[in-house]
């Protein structure tokens, strides 16, 4: 049996095991243990499937699902850029395209094609499933630093209306989880997490 | 407006963060550490993305991606079996049903019951997808003890004979993928990873 093919694939797979070593910087839910970028997109990709249905336009779930599992890849080679990061621009850095190159480069043509595709989809940030998934990238860190009373934002002393900010961006893919998170982080002033400016 | 369906979400999206602490007997690829369940199905759902043609018959690749990451969920409640002990059987425990139904429990109704058949038919192995994604998730170790000089194979005593036994099951969902398997499997006796029983 010729195993050429399949051994690009299983190459794939070999690599992108070092997903799991790249650190975020906010920690788990009621935790101080950072989570990790492999954990980070198994968490977003289950987080598609139960909130879909919360979607400003319809969504292929599969879609979103697919999104979500691979776009933090490219952060093998490139790391991971805080959110609220001001020297570096968060998203589409060169080093990230290079990134998609090498690792998506392992695969068979077609399926690199393929992955390549889903990814740039993703960081375009043009589509429904798209600006879905990354409402959803959102959202698990809100969720996290409210269980953390106040997790990342408040170690990085960000205010509210920087997170408010950031954070907003989700309503493009989700008015209501939108809406969700606004009364989250209005809350996390109320308990002291966060400050307002002035 | 209105949270408290979204809230019923929200809670099941909070608790699943636990299987984060679920660790494997397997480590990661080349590596001492040992991997935790949230990676193993991140690992397993891209797996399943970039292998779903290999599959014996065509499977829906979504529902296998489904199956795959939720189908470790009821350990969070009822820990990880190692694949090679023998005083427990590795899948079904009174246990895991429980943990189903405490776990999916926690999503508005219809969305429980989606939930928990998507696991039922993982466990029954009686469907395409179900044995294709049970074919994945016997790879990966493979893959992981081999890169690791026989791993948990090896650090258990684990017989040639007996990973055969075990990881032949991955024919029902791919024979492709065992061939492959089979031939590491192979290989590791000549490596002296693992050991013939006579």
């Amino acid at each position: 049996m010729n195993f050429e093919y399949l051994l690009k694939q299983i190459s794939f797979i070999q690599e992108i095991d070092k997903l799991k070593y790249i650190q975020r910087k906010t920690c788990l839910f009621n935790s101080q243990r950072k989570e990790n970028d492999a954990e980070h997109s198994w968490h977003l990709a289950i987080m598609a499937m139960v909130l879909a249905e919360h979607a400003n336009e319809p969504v292929d779930t599969m879609k979103v699902v697919k999104m979500l599992l691979i776009h933090d890849l490219v952060e093998i080679d490139a790391g991971d850029v805080f959110l609220f990061d001001t020297a570096i621009n968060h998203t589409n850095t060169h080093a990230e395209r290079l990134a998609a190159e090498r690792l998506f480069g392992l695969l068979p043509a077609e399926q690199a094609l393929e992955f390549t595709e889903i990814w740039e989809e993703f960081e375009a940030a043009a589509t429904p499933e798209a600006r879905f998934a990354k409402s959803i990238d959102r959202l698990e860190p809100v969720l996290q630093n409210v269980s953390n009373g106040g997790g990342t934002w408040k170690e990085h002393q960000v205010s509210y209306e920087k997170v408010v900010q950031k954070v907003q961006t989700m309503a493009r893919g989700s008015e209501t989880l939108w809406s969700f998170a606004k009364a989250l982080i209005d809350d996390s002033v109320e308990k002291g997490f966060i400050q307002k400016e002035h």
